[in-house]
């Protein structure tokens, strides 16, 4: 069963910049080969189930290692089971309708 | 390590009534003997890790076995090794400070 | 419009104990005249859409006044224009559920 | 009070396939003039707290009237007080830390 996720790690008690903790996470995610997209809340993370939940679990022992006494995460994620869909499918979808509704004049 | 999760799962392509989806998710978290408080927009849950994210990809497996053809989830949850603590903590600790603030006699 | 909201602030840069920005942010829902449901991982909220939004505003002004330099919020909001639905509702309707799966001895 | 968003609204009821009212939703926010990033699992918004409120709700509206009955919206969102931060700054961050844990030849 794949999975597109939206993950987001926020440590708690090392300071406002979280920054290197998102980049330790990256490169777990990165080594993990899944197919990753970081926009300016989260990452995209694309994969098959168990492979994308080990690496979320190998970001939190990570992040706690590197001294984050506390993590809260916020996880959004899809499976879908009548076809396959990619991260990129899934952003091509939307910019085909934006497409149309702009040659058909039409405006919100 | 454990983990306090908040899950919320939302089955795509069966009408707008999913609450037949979520008993269904109750009765694997229940049967898998986690702790789990049902809420108005969806479920704490806590456990040791890997036993709480096998009982949430049991969910994803039963939802589509029952026919949602596609499913989104949103999860926040929070590890802490600093020490140990329950959902009930979590809740004791708002609780006591609401307590205080109101013999303080102080309002917002 | 009515809005059923989970609502889950997060202050960052003032170490790891968030309780007590917490219970002011439920002392302003509260003097809003909301309906609110304090759970581990966030509270429920009920109620019109600008009042539910304009309170949860005030919370993220508060917790600054507080001292927190930083604050990441997650939200989950339901809308439904079919039918009235409150947060009682929502949990009773997969109570009912899950009671009638145990007298039907059906299980997992 | 500025805001970073990630917003990712699912309306219920209508089916498997929403990217025509993301479509919708991404036109609204186009129109009120802010700044968004469109990513596989939602929209990243940047705007003063009230605008970019303010066009949720208009998205809630607008795919009701597009037939929705039922919606429910997933949202994180960020306010600083410390110092301004574009969204551009967040992923800058953490790439930055990227590029000099490669150079420093780190890895996970």
């Amino acid at each position: 069963m794949n999975v597109i996720m939206d993950l987001c790690i926020v440590p708690l008690g090392v300071g406002v910049s979280v920054s290197k903790y998102v980049a330790a996470c990256h490169q777990i995610l990165h080594a993990a080969g899944l197919k990753t997209n970081l926009h300016a809340y989260g990452t995209n993370i694309e994969g098959e189930w168990d492979a994308v939940h080990a690496a979320v679990k190998q970001c939190h022992e990570r992040i706690h290692e590197m001294g984050a006494p506390r993590i809260t995460t916020t996880i959004k994620m899809g499976t879908r089971v009548d076809r396959d869909q990619s991260m990129h499918d899934k952003i091509d979808s939307v910019t085909e309708k934006l497409e149309k509704k702009t040659n058909e004049n039409v405006d919100c």
